[in-house]
């Protein structure tokens, strides 16, 4: 089974849950500046909720790369990751509109620790079907970042009931951890060519 | 013909379909997780169809990969199946938000019967374009699946006059009966290449 | 330039162009099938409309088959024929939630007619780009669909002034002519190869 | 590190944001024409940002034709260009609503100066990957038409202040100064082969 397909399904959902998170940034009625005033968290609910697609898509993008061919399982492992991404949307409009309240900061955060462990699922599917001499398994190596993640986000969501303010921090700590390209993955990539 | 464009289609259509379902879970006032609460219906709706549609995704996916030229009936038969597919968030919606009541889920059963149908003639317009000793024909056999799950719909669809839970209960069994993978068209193509 | 560009943006326009469209059907709050019965005109005219834009999807992928590279203007001339099927949601919904009326059936005919010409031009485009030997000038050859259509379209937008329903007919007329599939590029690709 | 994948999303991104822009013009309550009149603006609005999304893909397509890998740093400015092209809808609509008031004017300025810094540093991302002496530093040349359009967008956001019928003028020649097909790329391409 080819890759290729699976590839295009998952750049359509990550496209269009991009896209869609975008409509919560609803029309104000006034034409002043300070008609944009209450959109301000929205807009940063956004940003955020961006850079996450954006990473979560850089890295399947080389996850799926390291990757030859795609089993039943995998299929379905990259399924139940899309299905957590779905409801980011959902999660970052309900942040927004509420300028970061506790509640939705800590659901927000729930949904990101799903789909990381749902990425760290398909990424073991992955190496199960590619055998432990992968390209991926050499380049996930002790996997310290895909490891502190969700341990960040259980922090971010106990946070909440003190500081809604330090989950929020917590959650672009984590994204900027992952902004840094992986490198692994091409590293190991050229040595086996090399 | 090639078959590059019609899965291109198939999977932006049906990533949309998807992501469209998800729009359902709209946001709501409170901050609080009470306000969560009045969702649940709606997002168990959304995960059954969200399983139903990947299983139609990975099912075309494996079917059109035992495929090799596209004709012009296969084109139509493959839109009449996303015609039916495109409904799926509108009756997802109307069940999720009156709480599996039994029209709407009477209603959603007609539909999954409807796409069920419209798969089965696709299933017949490629074994009909690509002969009898096709892999596709010689891999769906029997086709118990296909044949027992219009079946089951129609007595879900039946039994919502009497009990809706019966009728979910229906639809989820039907829905485990598919995501067991469907190996036969793998199967088929090993042997062939062996 | 090649042309695997062009076909997977068109592809994804016409993809959320269909799904969009089905947003019109908006959820009922009763739970009855009465509920339904105001949709019906609703759901009629997306049936129409979904018809249309997989008549255009199916002649688009046909046409692009026998395109070999693609031009500046040939990629403007395609923007140009998506821009007038993105009306088309907004058509079918001004349609359908007035049940036919006159005039909104007038308006739905004058964007069936400019998507009609921007195809021909983009046909034209192709031709220009390709040379007078072309696989699609020889299949394309006199036209009668392509040249009957604007014709019809233009009698049915004059028809609603006296009655909408013959405009309706007209429309169906129209893309029945089209369903058949067009076997023109097919046959001419068949006897070059032989 | 291959491109189809960036094209396929990049392509996705682009054409939702299309068909998301379109949404905005909400079906009338009326039947008649007049119904159509308060559309007008919101008619015209849609139509520049159509012709600057198409631009934008237009280029987009010619830059990736003239790039051969795709390192870390193009894949995130990447992602920033359709960070600030996503949010065309809602400037779009905001500027379309309100008539062409002079804020939402002077906002849609921005979120196209900001696009177009970001399309330069993109450019600027791949031109470091490929090096000096890539197709598309060749073909970029001088790269007036680059350096005009933030300037033009500078002037145009000011002049809101005093007209903003000038600013919406600006915004039009601007983009006719791109609707002329950039054919250096191609040009270099050709030249290169030959």
């Amino acid at each position: 089974m080819g890759k290729g397909r699976l590839e295009a399904f998952s750049d359509g959902v990550l496209a269009i849950i991009i896209t869609i998170m975008v409509l919560e940034l609803k029309v104000p009625h006034g034409t002043s500046l300070d008609a944009l005033v209450p959109l301000i968290p929205v807009f940063l609910s956004y940003v955020l909720s961006f850079v996450y697609v954006g990473i979560y898509w850089n890295n399947h993008h080389h996850m799926l790369h390291a990757t030859h061919s795609v089993s039943g399982p995998v299929l379905w492992a990259n399924l139940h990751l899309l299905f957590w991404l779905s409801l980011f949307p959902f999660t970052t409009a309900w942040m927004g509109e509420n300028s970061f309240a506790a509640t939705p900061t800590a659901v927000y955060g729930i949904v990101l620790l799903m789909a990381a462990i749902a990425y760290w699922l398909l990424q073991q599917a992955i190496i199960a079907s590619e055998g432990e001499s992968s390209v991926l398994k050499t380049a996930v190596g002790t996997d310290w970042k895909g490891k502190a993640s969700p341990l960040l986000y259980l922090l971010a969501i106990a946070s909440t009931f003190w500081s809604p303010w330090l989950a929020q921090g917590i959650y672009v700590v984590v994204a900027l951890m992952w902004l840094v390209p992986d490198r692994r993955i091409e590293r190991v990539l050229v040595r086996r060519e090399g």
